[in-house]
């Protein structure tokens, strides 16, 4: 596991989309866009279904998530993220924290689910194993 | 081959970083962070080395491209576009790409890449197989 840099912790709780790359059963390459938050050094996200990533992470948890940063390198190029992890699937409590990210990506006021009784879902859980991009954390 | 939608190709031809997944020998994702451009129907990117996306994709043409617009959806979600392609490698041509590329990214005035006599690279071209996301591309 990797230390994640106090840069890097700024950026992934600043409510950046985080691009989540899993593995697919046939080997290709999967991409969902997810909201991400920290718990202590590890990455999580939160899913009310059993959905193709979650499914993916459970046969093989190699993930990798990237991010994009709002700020830029003094030669012009945008700065970003990119984190390799390795992911684990936890059950239940997906609803809470997405209300918590959602108040981070969507506003202080949002009520997320926007569903009564939402089901308990699977909390995804990324240590990282490496930090690479441009910015701050790499340098 | 899916058809791109015109609204796809505008953010396509914005300037926008492109999150590149290829698949390593091992069967782990791979994330690389460039800059694309359109080309007819084929989505392309410039590379003066053979990296480990460029070799990657010679072994395995499965690609995702996704990317992020500055948009947002009526529910507040930011629009992004996630593009699965069939990538093919060409020789030759990277400097002229990343060039043009470059005024789009960079600025009208940059000189990229800033060296004189750049090798001649790789292009690579990617057709698109399916566009998901969030954004006027999937309705």
């Amino acid at each position: 596991m990797a230390a994640i840099p106090d840069t890097a912790r700024a950026l992934i709780s600043e409510g950046r989309l985080a691009h989540l790359v899993t593995v697919n059963a046939d080997g290709s390459p999967q991409v969902s866009i997810v909201w991400v938050g920290l718990d202590g050094d590890e990455l999580v996200s939160g899913h009310l279904h059993e959905s193709l990533k979650v499914k993916n992470l459970r046969r093989d948890p190699r993930a990798v998530i990237s991010m994009e940063a709002e700020t830029i390198a003094p030669n012009g190029l945008q700065h970003h993220l990119i984190a390799r992890c390795t992911a684990r699937v936890t059950e239940g409590g997906a609803a809470q924290l997405l209300q918590e990210l959602a108040h981070v990506y969507l506003g202080p006021d949002v009520m997320f689910p926007p569903i009564d009784d939402p089901p308990p879902g699977f909390v995804l859980r990324y240590t990282v194993d490496r930090i690479s991009g441009v910015g701050p954390w790499t340098s």
